[in-house]
């Protein structure tokens, strides 16, 4: 038995050192994912010290939640950079690398999953919203991203990736009609509607880039080469991400009084107001 | 290496196509899966239409919570009919099919963790708990899921499979106990005593029979087989998830007004009632 | 294909028995888990016992949030004795043990992402903190517990087992500094400075075990063998867990008038107050 078990060890455990062998010798892939543990470390850095006065509890909420995001991000990265979340899958018939070991990133799908309800909830306080359509927004943003994980695990069929692919899509589609529909008026009831508007279309149009990369990218279509498709998502990350949390928190720092205002007794602190 | 490297990502990925093979040449067993993607479809159309109009915060948050079970199940049964939640299982010694490779469901599994929530968040706020009764509720739920996935993953001993299911059903008991215990007086109290002992009636018939069908099927003894034991979940979660969400949906779209009213400072909208 | 098949499924299943062999082999290991079994039911029906005539909302809420400690626990420590959860990692150049396969019991830290958000869920319950930090200290300690959880799983570079450490450690930073700083305050506030101000210091000083545990056990430097590694987690665990259990619960039974009148309002039930 301990012949089998050390074969069954082995084969099992080549993957890890193996693509991560192979993430080192593909410059442009390596680079976009340690470009962006280094750009996500140095934004808790900064987001910590820009959230060093942030005293009421709505403005907090939404600090946090913010500084959430490149947490996670640094971590996923650095699962990435590892090869511990980076898989070889061998493509379904029908796919334009059909038969051959394509390295997926699945990792970054699944820590999506954690990362964009952050952003999520950041926005939803921010437009100080009430619970039953932060819950959809967030939920729905996780069925976005778990079936994202999907799209990119099947190697069965070609065309279930697809399938997953539009699922998901459709998923996205409530995220978008919260984003667009529900909140702009919660933000402006809130005096949060400037700021609101600028971060709404930035996190729309960015967001709109994901589903694109992946279907040209080895995912999908494959018109694009892992490193390139990695970068694009590198990219993407580094503005919807940092960027966004940059231009969030320099906002809530200045106007922690509007925030402040508006929260009296809303779902940031879960207590209900002074009765006066 | 690239030639281990090779073998590794062969058997690795053999798994998956070959699953899903089984599963297309296993009429019965295939059926149970794709019968429930068209139905869970179907369910998420018409419960879009269904609450169209819904606009106060506890009925749009019961809505959503009702629409995330059929979404969340297409996505689940979409995950068993590509084989990426399924795998070969060979089964311990003690085991009816002891040596045998079975096929085994886990997606089915691991999903419940995600769409029974729902199902008992929606009833937790149609009966207006409070929040530690919702928790229970739903943690327990929660936990009564990952363990009966754990039962069903445990090769190692048939003794341990029991012993998980034991653990599992424990959860369950907890989770009886607040619809059956503590839910009705809060449902009366809020007005909504009928038809939440409607759905409670159907929720608690149908959640035994989870258990029982673990217990016959191919995780169990074995009386059943993998086709039949499947077109049972699928049968169970028709009834238990779509016509459920069903009854509720039309019950919260036709008495929106008793929703509202008892909604006045609750949990659903995490802001306090106006004081006037 | 089904003689692939076969070899697919028997490498890939081998793991669990052979685990399961190695875990009943070492009489130390083996001990170390099914006491904690025993202690984790124990610790149930006791707890169920003492929580029998509790009726407030808050009380109630820190009662099931603390139940949830030993039911979680029983069902890790189920799935590490069945090596469900427990895997043969190689461990990289570098690692004391390097080319070696270490046991590496990975599901301990994967549950502890949710056992302990369970004790921060009663700790913040007791001192009725508000929202906000009460978010900030659950998502840090769950950062904490994958990023451990990755820390133990990546076998490609020794160098990154120590990077997911530090950022683990990092992110068990901003627990304390919730422990120590934001919620003391908060619990003299609400009448439970003296209470808190013991489990604060238990907790603190035991979880500062778990680091330092994991660098000297098999899964950093590995002076510690892999049996004497696991007792020290489960004498931690016994101690924060289920005897910390007993003593906050053993205080909310006997004192629930004072955590009662600290909640009207509170987040505890997502209720306002009468007003009156």
């Amino acid at each position: 038995m301990s012949a089998q078990h050390s074969v069954s060890v082995a084969l099992l455990q080549a993957s890890q050192s193996e693509v991560l062998q192979e993430i080192q010798s593909d410059f442009l892939l390596n680079s976009s994912l340690w470009v962006n543990i280094a750009l996500a470390g140095v934004s808790i850095l900064l987001f910590v010290y820009m959230g060093r006065n942030i005293e009421s509890p709505r403005a907090k909420f939404i600090w946090v939640a913010t500084l959430l995001v490149p947490l996670v991000s640094l971590s996923s990265y650095a699962g990435l950079a590892s090869g511990l979340t980076v898989g070889f899958l061998e493509m379904p018939a029908g796919h334009a690398l059909a038969g051959q070991e394509v390295l997926s990133p699945w990792g970054r799908y699944l820590t999506w999953a954690l990362s964009t309800p952050m952003i999520l909830l950041a926005l939803g306080l921010l437009a100080d919203t009430d619970r039953p359509t932060l819950f959809t927004a967030i939920t729905m943003d996780i069925g976005m991203c778990i079936t994202g994980l999907a799209a990119a695990l099947i190697t069965s069929s070609y065309l279930l990736r697809w399938v997953f692919y539009g699922i998901s899509c459709a998923f996205f589609l409530a995220v978008l009609y919260v984003l667009l529909v529900e909140w702009p008026g919660d933000a402006a009831a809130a005096g949060t509607g400037e700021i609101f508007g600028t971060l709404k279309l930035l996190t729309v149009v960015l967001w709109l880039g994901y589903p694109i990369l992946w279907a040209l990218g080895s995912e999908g279509i494959a018109v694009l080469s892992v490193g390139v498709t990695s970068w694009g998502y590198s990219g993407l990350d580094i503005l919807a991400k940092y960027v966004f949390a940059f231009l969030l928190l320099r906002w809530v720092a200045d106007n922690e009084g509007v925030v402040d205002d508006a929260s009296a007794g809303s779902m940031a602190t879960g207590t209900a107001p002074a009765d006066d």
